[in-house]
């Protein structure tokens, strides 16, 4: 059985930092009803990534809402809001990521819906938390990663600020909810008792910083420095980094200087002495014109018998046609109510040797109304 | 009360995945016990980020194991690896991050510890999974951000592969670890079941690209493209990245180009239709022209009261210097066991409106056996 069967999870979140969260608990076996605005429902339907429309939608909101049920609901209708604390009643959790304030206004904080169901599990994701200048402003993803000096730290000396170009922020925050709503549902077993869970865009920023910002602050508040070439990560000395073949690329992790020198028969690299962290410039240049001379599979033949921690480095396209890729399974099909069906990736947990899959596709906008109305509040 | 309190792992992990999902369930109250080889312990105490020793050892090991307690134990010798089990059967959790095979040698393979405890939770982060060809290879981040194709999404279109400059598979793999455990532990208390939680670093980064390789399944299998300039994700359209000023840098999350174009008093972006995808490079050529007119603190002025989704870019030292970080009590002060005390961040989760913190700093290799041996072993 999946650890969360027969647990109800009722999820307010748009876009994809609560909704990632939600998703994950779906995974994990919760049945999770989505509460939707009539007529446009989750923004994210309409949010297109590379224009592509997936049966009239993004694909996005395809990718983070399969698994679960819509129920679309104009609360700020007074008898709907009636209809629909009905169901808040019977849930173990609700969970949102609007702006602060936004709940309270509808009659939906933590206090109200604790006068209706004293045990339940509340959680949030604001973007900013309690920061006094920023706790208005809109949670975005890579807004977060420039106001907290996270895009400092990819890309090279020269290249000014690098995003990361995934909604890394998001998904953090969305993995911290998580966590403190299953630690929460854990207690509440336990214990007995209901929670609030918050959680902020902006510190879970600082949280995956924590080993650069602690070396920051231990280390004279001087600011991180990339490498001029092949940075992978501003604290770390060489070889650490991508460098270029001649028919593509070669990752490098840590690894002895002189131990590679000799191996890759480096004669220019022989001189330095082991892995100096104030030569890494000059060390990464050396090996970056070395290793342009002959193919990745040439190196990788040399360093991986030797128990160097290198990889190529592939696309899309090479790594999905790899048959390792293949055995691994982690494309899943799912399929929509109209039948409509599509290829996504499942849930990275695998629990007593079983991975936590469901062939369910995202809802329809209020798909399930009828079934909600019937099963919670005409009832 | 912290959600795990009086709960007990056992942690035989090293480095920074496992590490990761041990700090936040020692966050969340647990009570922690990392096992270490005596005379080097986890080779993380040496892994050193811009050659900077705290206390005789890295900042990343204080970072990642603080608030944990060491036991120094020689396993696998049989007498000591007898005394390890007595500790073993007591604990609610075991988990580790050696390569496959490691743990079945010692005789610490899940159905090893299940014959000793028979509702254990163990938990494991493996490189590879179950991937035939990759399987025995080590689980490094840069080598999996390589081989899982995530280097092609961040930078420009002529920059070749950009690695992300911090340790996200590691932080991730150990995210969900985590909420394995925790969903697990859910379980084991309701219906009295142990579990056995896997999670593998290269399915961690499938999942962390779930949007981008739906989308790339479903959009006729075309490789991302990343914009020529100003990059932030290569699946969204302009105005999307980060654009140089006049003395800085400005944050354009997703906006209408019209409306920016107006605001902004652009006139060569017009002419633009609604962001229209494919004339992405054009539209962000004209905005990072325009951009460099002005400062920052300008366009800021202008955009944000028209609810333009835009930030400013900060570093360490623009961030830490805000007085709003300083209210966000972000870092925390911890102590060790010698006396020598760090400022290092907290748990970005919040339950019941308080903060989940601990002044306990890491520890010394070996600083709370003869507690240990007393409290499990000689009783």
């Amino acid at each position: 059985m999946k650890p969360l069967e027969d647990y109800l999870i009722v999820d307010f979140s748009q876009f994809l930092s609560g909704p990632s969260a939600s998703l994950r608990l779906a995974d994990l076996g919760a049945r999770v009803i989505k509460i939707e605005k009539p007529g446009t429902g989750d923004i994210c339907r309409t949010l297109y990534t590379s224009d592509l429309i997936m049966n009239g939608e993004s694909s996005v909101f395809h990718t983070i809402n399969r698994n679960k049920e819509s129920f679309a609901i104009d609360f700020k209708q007074p008898e709907e809001l009636q209809k629909l604390k009905k169901l808040l009643a019977k849930a173990d959790v609700v969970m949102h990521n609007f702006r602060p304030g936004v709940m309270e206004r509808i009659g939906l904080s933590y206090e109200d819906v604790k006068n209706i169901n004293s045990n339940v599990i509340y959680g949030s994701i604001s973007g900013f938390g309690e920061h006094p200048d920023l706790k208005d402003l809109p949670g975005q993803d890579l807004l977060l990663q420039s106001l907290t000096a996270l895009t400092w730290l990819s890309g090279n000396q020269e290249d000014g600020p690098v995003p990361m170009g995934l909604s890394i922020v998001d998904m953090l925050a969305g993995a911290h909810l998580a966590q403190g709503i299953l630690a929460a549902l854990y207690r509440k077993t336990t214990h007995n008792m209901g929670a609030q869970v918050q959680v902020s865009m902006l510190e879970s920023a600082f949280d995956f910083q924590f080993e650069t910002i602690t070396t920051y602050f231990n280390d004279g508040g001087e600011l991180p420095v990339r490498t001029k070439t092949n940075n992978a990560h501003a604290y770390l000395g060489a070889p650490y980094g991508i460098y270029k073949t001649k028919n593509g690329y070669l990752a490098l992790a840590m690894g002895s200087i002189p131990v590679l020198a000799s191996l890759l028969k480096c004669d220019a690299l022989l001189a330095f002495p082991e892995n100096k962290f104030t030569l890494r410039d000059e060390i990464k240049n050396i090996l970056a014109e070395h290793l342009q001379t002959q193919e990745t599979q040439f190196w990788l033949d040399i360093l991986e018998p030797a128990d160097i921690w290198c990889a190529g480095v592939l696309n899309y396209q090479q790594l999905f046609a790899e048959d390792g890729f293949k055995v691994l399974n982690f494309t899943q099909q799912v399929e929509m109510l109209d039948g409509y069906s599509y290829k996504t990736t499942r849930c990275p947990i695998k629990i007593d040797g079983e991975y936590l899959t469901s062939g369910k596709g995202s809802p329809k906008l209020g798909q399930d109304n009828e079934k909600i109305i019937k099963e919670f509040i005409d009832c």
